[in-house]
């Protein structure tokens, strides 16, 4: 991963940790940030509590290049990523006039601003605003740490607008091969393949399907795509010594 | 949440971080333990990298009743979850016997064992055996951290297998009711609704959907059913004074 720019997700929701809403952000933004060259090291989700989000922001944000948040900035009481994010930079929340002025003119005037749409305009003092091509009340950056909206279609608007300010690294090329045999069949070999490549990791992911041979997806991820070509090959070419047919893809 | 017991997941893979693969255990998990009143509160995604195991499981297990952690218990060389779940507890891995005859059973006599089959036999010394309906290898629990597969199948076999064995809490009951609102049109008194209660918590999840209205779901939540019935029906009526139609379901 050398040369790859790191990050970490913070999913805030207690949705999310109750099991009534399934999470697909984070892949959403994995995948974004993949093609920049940006690697996810770690995600955490956690409660709408405001002082674990401080805690976990301030521990995380020193640890990565880039942090970013998805849920708890909308105009109810449960929403408290804002208030947790200030407190973490030592900070208070203000009337952002542009976040302000975007809302007044989306609901059409200051008289129906009532108190739910108004939160929404406060912003920590010193932050930089993402736009929010969904539904117009703005997400914001902190630093390394860009606070997104949860609602899947709003977080990657978000994301399709922050991409562009982010400095990348280098990307990370997969290539996969699999094959119906069972993984342990080829551990050894895998190995081996993995140890003859600096930089290069072999991922094996077994699959179960009742009343059907058990079979392997091989991944092989590496920053230099001819080195994860070659090693793809070899992959090929050991589950075809082991009696399989692999089936490549990128 | 008083009364009620408390979890952490730990997700071990790459293929989750790197978004090739969607994580739909943290949600599996999080319904089966809420009906046994153990309430997740928080989840760890971290990669195949035997430090950062040792680190998050040390730091978490003493945190919560309970910790299950998935991924990383297979046959080959990036299963690395039971080296450091050993080293995480100070002591190593041994030849499992139990684990061993049910493999070599399986795969129909020793010298079908080879070097990956094997390896799913290593087990932490004093871990105490996980049943795996599907593919038999084995998981394991080791004082309250409880390590599972990852293939989602085979996780849900395990998680069955240890249900019975975990010491419950009090069921966190939760009641939906929604309406086609902005849910800034709510906020201030869905706040009066949760303050009014002590051991609820109201939680608003917006909706968009292009063409159509804004709507909102709020999910009420607690251990006191009744307190929890009386509040939605506080939101529902809340939601018919803004001219709203309530939706309720559990």
């Amino acid at each position: 991963m050398t040369g790859s720019k790191t990050a970490a997700l913070l999913i805030i929701g207690d949705e999310i940790l109750s099991g009534r809403t399934q999470d697909t952000n984070t892949q959403t933004i994995a995948q974004m940030l993949g093609v920049k060259g940006i690697v996810i090291r770690e995600v955490r989700v956690i409660p709408d509590v405001i002082e674990t989000i401080v805690d976990t922001v301030n521990t995380i944000r020193r640890q990565y290049d880039y942090v970013f948040t998805t849920g708890g900035i909308g105009p109810t009481h449960d929403d408290k990523t804002a208030e947790a994010m200030a407190k973490a930079f030592g900070t208070t929340l203000e009337r952002n006039a542009d976040a302000w002025q975007r809302l007044v003119i989306h609901y059409e005037g200051e008289a129906n601003m009532n108190a739910g749409r108004a939160k929404m305009a406060e912003i920590p003092v010193g932050a930089v605003l993402i736009d929010n091509p969904v539904s117009v009340a703005p997400g914001f950056r902190m630093d390394n740490v860009h606070v997104m909206a949860g609602v899947p279609k709003i977080m990657k608007g978000m994301m399709e607008f922050i991409l562009p300010t982010l400095e990348g690294g280098d990307v990370v090329h997969a290539r996969s091969v699999s094959a119906d045999l069972p993984e342990s069949a080829l551990a050894q070999g895998l190995e081996a393949i993995e140890n003859a490549y600096s930089g290069i990791s072999v991922g094996s992911y077994p699959k179960f399907t009742p009343g059907m041979k058990p079979s392997t997806v091989i991944v092989i991820c590496g920053v230099v795509l001819a080195d994860v070509e070659k090693a793809a090959n070899e992959v090929a070419d050991l589950m075809e010594r082991h009696g399989g047919t692999p089936r490549s893809s990128s």
